[in-house]
């Protein structure tokens, strides 16, 4: 729906991610609605996993994040949704960070069925630090740093 | 975050729409998360419950649409969140159509507090007609009338 | 499910409530699942915007207690399935408190589709005042007498 | 909060589950609410999932049955509350049948934290075949059989 989620869906790099970094999901019953496919509000709720998976896969903890006191409150989503995923299907969500600032993270995603390979959907957050009140923070040193070594331009 | 929704932002008229016909909802408990804000996702359910609220107060029924076999399949959803929603918060959901074609319907939304007037976020959802086996059709003409009297440019 | 809900069921009197002291929602579209019909899960988030307005109708706001750092958590929850409900209906959730110690709360609801009638479902929730670090508690008393008041036996 | 459920809950066996045979998964930050915990809602979608992997481990799919124009319709539900659940917490879903007839089937569960063993939840969910139009069927035997192969009394 953006540039930059569109140069991100050519890039042929992008197939080239390791399967193992993403975090797999099954499509639960309650995810579809009466068009017999997943909710598209479903898929808001598996990028969110895919980044705490991201994280973790990164020795870096959302929980231990949030604990402090810090969150990485969503300021931006954009989804485009390609193919229907439906129930029970086995969805792989690829997560990159494309950018990072110590205001602003954006991430970008693609969720493939892992069955056939399908591109189920292309999306995109932009993520402000917020502290316990709510209020933008820088985000400290000790999380930038080890965020920046995964940057990846999209 | 698209140039199109930025512009919607900073229209004026935007500002003097009928309040009447928005869509009023109250944020439920579950809809929050634990940084004490309405989750992210939540605002997806209130963009369509305003599409199918605005199809009503035009005399079109989102429920007969669905039983004649025809959906509007969500193609690309964006969302720039401005303002936390908290528990219990009214929120107005206005909803305009700017773009249709038979294949293709764009609305543009703006949620905004009822209590303060805060604008909470700006939004935008693509949407595709499907028949009921999920292939992209044509909108029929007696959807496609009554619906082509209804579009704002943005 | 329980003998108290059994016995509510028959009650002839749970029929003559006041429908202006329900509060109305209508099912949304993604709180529908694949058997076109609204989710089972759907219902427990009915059952709590039905809590919420009970309180407000009773000039009493679980914001208010929310924000006091007292919460009514759930400790219990039944739900017996009637009628199906569809994306469209109008539900009215009908509230009742039925039991009231200062450390244990028990809600009964009756789900009726506004349109016919139909019972959809009856439920039961029990909840325990907790404190923000989600112990136990005793409700204090400016809670527990207006609550009091509108104990009504099941 | 039936007898069913305190028996199964007494029950050592219940302890004794093969835990490779249950399912496990992440608490989602969307599956949290403002109270730092769990919502109470969200456990039934984990029920639900946990009754699915529950056939799939028994060589049964859940997607295969619809796909016949089957459901298991949901007609009852518990759920006993023990401990908050938590974001990130890994959950195991214990499942058993614990009734099956033709026309009415009864699973329980057992919700356990697989980082410190703590019982999180108990429930029990009752299900009514039904075909595609949503009238209760006879469950047929080519399902009838393999499932009486795993009943468990409770």
């Amino acid at each position: 729906m953006t540039e930059t989620l569109t140069d991100s869906d050519g890039d042929p790099q992008a197939n080239h991610q390791d399967a193992s970094a993403a975090l797999e999901l099954r499509v639960r019953f309650g995810e579809t609605d009466q068009m017999r496919i997943a909710h598209h509000g479903s898929y808001v709720l598996w990028l969110e996993a895919g980044r705490v998976e991201w994280l973790r896969q990164r020795a870096m903890s959302y929980r231990a994040m949030e604990d402090e006191g810090l969150s990485l409150a969503v300021a931006g989503l954009e989804v485009r949704y390609r193919t229907a995923a439906l129930f029970d299907d086995l969805v792989q969500v690829h997560t990159r960070l494309v950018q990072l600032r110590s205001r602003m993270l954006r991430f970008e995603y693609r969720l493939i069925r892992a069955d056939d390979g399908a591109l189920l959907a292309t999306a995109a957050t932009i993520h402000v630090p917020t502290d316990r009140a709510g209020g933008a923070v820088r985000l400290p040193q000790h999380w930038l740093e080890p965020l920046a070594r995964y940057v990846e331009e999209s």
